[in-house]
C-alpha cells in the first residue's frame, strides 16, 4: 500500500511522523530505550520479521538508530543522540495511556530519575522557568520557517 | 488491510498507539488543537472524505473529540480533556522536528505560554523538583500494573 508523503507539509509534527508514524516503529524505539539491541530481541513484540527489517533499516538511514556488526554476522542497534532525544515522545505517550488506559493495578513501569530512584514528574509543557502549563495556557505563533 | 492489534500488549505506549498510532490521527488532532472544528476544516491537511471520516469517528468513540451538532446539519469537533492532555504527545513530536528536520529560516510555529508571550522550554522529561533530565540520566523499574 503506498502511503500519501508528508514530506511536502512545512509541520514540524508532520516531518516527525513521515519518519516515526509507522505502526510498530514507536514500539521498536520503546524496545531500544528498555536495552534491546538484536534483531531477535525485537521480534519478541509480535512484529513480522519481514516488517522489522524494514523498519530497522529505516531507522539507521534516518540515523536514529546505529548498526554495530558484533562478531562478523550479527549486528547490534544502539540509539544514537538523534534516538535518544525521542524519549519525550514515548514518556509523553505512555504517561497518557497510564492515565486514560491504566492497568487496573497502577502504573505498569514507572520512569524514575537513576541518581535519586524519584518519579519523573508528569510529561506537560513547561514554562522556561519551570511551571507546568495546561494545553489551554499555550498558544502557537508563526516563527522565521513558517 | 487488517492490522495486528496491540491491546494485548501490557505496555501504556502500545495501548495509546492502538487509538493515536494511525496515519492522520496526529495531524487531525494538531488541526484541532489550532482551533479547526468542522469537517470541511480538517479535509484542508490533503486527508480523503473517508478516512478523514473513520477518523474522527474513532476519535469520538474514544473521548478524544466530542462531536456537537451546530444548526442541525454541520457539527463541531472539539478536544475533551482528555485530549487536550494529548498536548505533549504533539509538542513532543515537533520539538524533535523542529531540531532534527527543521525548515532553513528556523522553527515553523513557536509555541508560547499565552500569559507571559514566551516560549515554552524544550520538552523533556523532568524531574519532580524541575530540573530536565536526558534520556541516559532515567530508568524504568516495574510498577504496579506489571
Amino acid at each position: 500500500m503506498k502511503l500519501k508523503s508528508f514530506t511536502h507539509m512545512n509541520c514540524s509534527l508532520a516531518q516527525s511522523l513521515e519518519i516515526l508514524g509507522e505502526r510498530w516503529t514507536l514500539l521498536i524505539l520503546r524496545d531500544a530505550f528498555l536495552g534491546k539491541r538484536r534483531f531477535d530481541e525485537f521480534l519478541s513484540t509480535g512484529i513480522s520479521r519481514n516488517i522489522l527489517t524494514m523498519r530497522l533499516n529505516s531507522l539507521v538511514e534516518h540515523g536514529i538508530l546505529e548498526r554495530r556488526p558484533i562478531n562478523g554476522k550479527v549486528a547490534e542497534y544502539r540509539l544514537t543522540n538523534k534516538g535518544l532525544d525521542l524519549q519525550p515522545i514515548l514518556l509523553a505517550f505512555t504517561h497518557w495511556g497510564d492515565k486514560y488506559i491504566p492497568h487496573p493495578k497502577g502504573k505498569r513501569l514507572v520512569f524514575v530519575e537513576k541518581a535519586t530512584g524519584k518519579p519523573i514528574a508528569p510529561m506537560s509543557a513547561y514554562s522556561k522557568d519551570g511551571r507546568p502549563l495546561k494545553a489551554r495556557e499555550t498558544g502557537a505563533v508563526p516563527g522565521p520557517g513558517t
